[in-house]
């Protein structure tokens, strides 16, 4: 066992909480990764976890006990704090109780390639342009999940995949949904490869998005709310597909749009 | 012309930064509303402005001159301000240069039944039991203006509508979808008369979303992400609906629901 830590002054507890910055993270190589159902789904799937941070006084004993043994087996230390520590180190609204340091996934184009070519299906995949918010690629993730989205591929190079707003947006999400990192080029390259109909949200796309046929293996792309998608995705053999807009807003949050594409593509899947 | 705000100490300014809290609206009975798209739809809904704060080095001369004209119409006082004292006023990371207060619209069941009335085709509205966060409010409010949604009654007493938070989300369309709020068995009591199909959204609903009739007179009601809705939302004349989660995630956002099925309702009502 491990000394409880007790101290806000403690090193371990500055480097977590350097850990919600990008220079923090891309000086120690690690991400922070806050709540119990974030950190089972990064185990899930095969994080590798360094610490757990447990206040035990208010996670549930069983989900401390499953998260402790689990991150054990990973060779991680698994280190009690006080209410005060944890306050410390935890993030936004939700004192769960349970925050972990973890190596980031590092996905690529050729894992995703591997995922998708043992579905037994056609695959069905998200591609973001850019990523205004952090929080934003965490509720198309969050969506993408739930709609059972094969992969999601980001095509901006400036993006911190693991931002800790990410992370809980996407409630632990963006470890269960095979995701890739890759440029407008490289991506289109793929799905041509990979013989995918490519539809391209845009507010003056020339076909609703329900008139089109997901069935087939399909890449639905979408990008940045205020400027939509780059001249990369204007291509013959690509289809531009509108949502219906009959108010006064001009725009929808690119998680809604993602969820409103998403979902048309598995009714028609499911029919 | 009245002179130009220069002071942070300002009593205007400060009553203007006190509307941002519940307790600062409640006692000067006035909102604060920020950004231009969101005043001018508020003023195309007829909201009465009281002041209009303008940064003039920002905000486009067009866009000034206009906001400013149709504030003074309404007898509000156009006043400008420096890029300190709108700094104090505007919140987010907006700066758009213009702040107003005003009266805060107060809505009732009766204009929502006069508006339901007046159009040519069966209703179609949503119903929130419950509003777990301002920002989720004004997300379902941009996605219902845009899905051409004819009303949204908050059946949650607590809520505080204008809350800025909801304002901005809903980039506006607050003032711009109509309104109403009333407790669960008013509501009920409402689209019984109205001759409404009672779709409630559950996770464990017996139908698919997509296999239910949204073209006649319909009202989609969606209950708080984590508790779902309450059991006066229980009723053989109802019919429960789910949305299919594939994934791990056993939720999706309340907004994301919200558009799902309304965009669903969209496409059968446009087929």
């Amino acid at each position: 066992m491990l000394p409880p830590i007790t101290s806000l002054q403690n090193p371990r507890v500055k480097q977590a909480v350097r850990l919600r910055d990008r220079s923090g993270r891309d000086d120690q190589g690690l991400i922070i990764i806050d709540g119990p159902r974030e950190i089972e789904r990064a185990l899930a799937a095969g994080v590798r976890l360094r610490e757990l941070f447990i206040q035990a006084d208010i996670l549930p004993p069983d989900v401390e006990q499953q998260l402790a043994h689990q991150a054990r087996a990973c060779d991680a230390d698994v280190l009690d704090v006080t209410s005060a520590v944890m306050e410390k180190i935890s993030f936004g609204d939700r004192k769960a109780g349970v925050v972990a340091t973890a190596e980031p996934p590092t996905p690529t184009m050729a894992d995703l390639q591997a995922k998708l070519a043992k579905l037994k299906k056609p695959p069905l995949i998200l591609v973001l342009e850019a990523v205004e918010k952090p929080g934003n690629l965490g509720a198309v993730l969050r969506t993408a999940d739930a709609a059972g989205i094969n992969g999601l591929i980001v095509c901006d190079g400036r993006t911190d995949l693991y931002n800790p707003n990410a992370i809980r947006a996407s409630l632990g999400a963006i470890f269960t949904v095979p995701l890739a990192t890759a440029s407008a080029p490289e991506t289109i390259a793929f799905l041509q490869q990979q013989k995918m109909s490519i539809f391209t949200a845009r507010v003056d796309g020339a076909v609703n998005y329900t008139a089109v046929d997901y069935r087939p293996a399909s890449a639905i792309v979408l990008g940045s709310e205020m400027a939509g998608l780059t001249s990369a995705w204007q291509a013959t053999n690509m289809q531009a597909i509108r949502l219906p807009m009959l108010g006064q807003v001009d725009s929808l949050n690119v998680s809604v749009t993602a969820a409103i594409v998403c979902y048309e593509a598995l009714r028609q899947r499911s029919a």
